[in-house]
């Protein structure tokens, strides 16, 4: 970049204007947007739900390998996510930012460049926010709106005995791209001369760095008329997320390895740092993929979609949450999912 | 305290469930909280309002002279405010928690006391929120939604020539407070076995610590039929936010000096440490009290609360944005309110 204009200089209320000055309405519900002190939003004849997620530097996200812009994007991709996985459709935004001085504007710029496009790419309207400065560490929360039809939104916790487990597209691709980004990330540091080799790795590191979420399945449900059992976004590994379901409805599963999908980008870029691939699937995180359960009646119209695994089925809770291995053998589901805690 | 769990050993899910033990929803809009990818909210007939905060440790609060209970309070308070500067009617809130490993489990359950006693006395739920580690730091970010009957929200950009400008309850106490808690804070640091000396300043130091909402303030209005022609809250200084109704309404002000409401107790507070009480309901800032305009019709209306005073009225934008002090000079009103991005 060749300029830099120091954030202060502007101040809060011109930052704020800076920043939207472009924003374009999308929504008729979307009455009033950002300037005043709240956002006005008109939901007549349908629920309307709220998500949230927090993110920080050195924790979710390191500045050395993410770009700007696709933090921006992924920021309000993680939030949709989780509407979605309540087979909603995400309406409005808010976005809260804690900014330390190494951010300039120009560098906040590239930021919003991504948070525009998704909410672009996804017909989301940006109403609202707080900026702030940050001692140390670029802060990030963004909050999600969005609406259902009255009562068809799914929870985790109504899975029923017999129902079909079943996710979208391929799991464990970020893990293994997080996996590379570091590699890289230390190579460098220890010479900085040498340029990174993602070469032929585009597909994991673009699923951590520019991950999407699964509106084509919630528009697929709609036109199948598919009302899922229970449903939730995988973040922290297919593991934790199917015990949730498994704990959050009172039942058991059988989950099947060979069944787990994995990109066979993935599969090959696993097999370089001589990890497995469906470890990656079970214990990585950030798919942002939708697992969900669906009643057997629904089995054939689930099959023609190709975005979407049957992986397994839902059982009586006695007989516990259980993975049958490619060589048939039977264990006890763990969940390594990443513990934001630690 | 005589305990202390590290918050990583309950693990994420762990702590949700923990820390949201208790809850009861108290809005039958609020059809599912806590514990799933979104909460859902049934908003029919009504517009939502949509507002967020995010509050970060040294920037925002001390914690060395801010109780973990009042942290937890002021924090849904701030947000409250926002909501009812729009005339609407909080009812949902969700909050995020970045949490450094110096906070314990019994410092968080204190806090969230204060999160639980906010709800309580405001009749909102808390319907969902994200918790993660931080490195550095106790990160809070709140949104707030409330509901308001379609089409009396109220923005900042509406005043009218004419109307009377219009303040709830008293100003600057918050500030003062401020400098009594910084004063004692470099006391006991220079001389830890010093007490601090808040004899007789509980109020300013309460206003600060523990700031309520004007609730009070909407519900007259509709008990009253009063439709205020602009609002908003109070939070950065008198000040700045009446600029940004002159601003966003295109119009100037006259503003009395000798009109501002300031508490007895600030009045006298302001003069131990010399400065003036004027200056500090002006530029001070976080009172949370309510800043609009009515029209000249509501006159007699408004003057029946004795919780309101009438500080002024809107002009042309041509005749400035204009004070007139005590000994009657004429001065320009300037915004010194607090920058958070300096």
């Amino acid at each position: 970049m060749s300029e830099r204009t120091e954030i202060s200089d502007l101040g809060e209320f011109g930052l704020i204007e800076h920043l939207t000055r472009n924003v374009e309405l999308q929504n008729a519900s979307s009455l009033l947007g950002v300037g005043d002190d709240a956002a006005v939003i008109d939901h007549f004849g349908k629920q309307t739900v709220v998500t949230t997620d927090l993110l920080l530097e050195g924790v979710h996200f390191d500045l050395m390998y993410t770009p700007l812009k696709h933090l921006g994007y992924k920021s309000v991709i993680v939030n949709l996510s989780d509407v979605y996985a309540m087979n909603a459709t995400p309406t409005q935004i808010t976005i809260s930012l804690g900014l330390s001085n190494r951010i300039s504007l120009e560098a906040l710029d590239e930021f919003y460049e991504g948070v525009y496009a998704a909410c672009s790419h996804y017909g989301v309207d940006l109403v609202g926010g707080d900026t702030t400065t940050s001692q140390k560490g670029f802060v990030i929360s963004v909050t999600a709106i969005g609406e259902v039809i009255p009562d068809r939104f799914v929870k985790r916790s109504t899975a029923q005995k017999g129902d079909l487990l079943c996710v979208s597209g391929d799991l464990g691709a970020a893990y293994i791209g997080l996996l590379f980004l570091e590699r890289e990330k230390k190579i460098f540091l220890e010479s900085p001369g040498v340029q990174p080799d993602l070469e032929g790795e585009t597909y994991v590191v673009g699923r951590l760095l520019k991950p999407e979420a699964r509106k084509d399945i919630i528009d697929f449900f709609a036109e199948q008329e598919i009302q899922p059992t229970s449903m939730m976004d995988v973040s922290d590994g297919l593991s934790s997320e199917i015990l949730h379901i498994c704990k959050q409805s009172n039942l058991g599963c059988v989950l099947y390895e060979d069944k787990i999908p994995v990109a066979e980008e993935s599969r090959l870029a696993a097999f370089k740092f001589e990890i497995d691939p469906t470890t990656c699937a079970l214990s990585g995180g950030e798919d942002y993929e939708l697992l969900f359960t669906v009643s057997q009646n629904d089995y054939e119209k689930i099959s023609a979609n190709a975005n979407i695994s049957v992986i397994g089925y839902m059982t009586e809770v006695g007989e516990g949450s259980t993975i049958i291995t490619k060589g048939g053998g039977r264990h006890a589901i763990t969940a390594q999912g990443w513990n934001p805690l630690k």
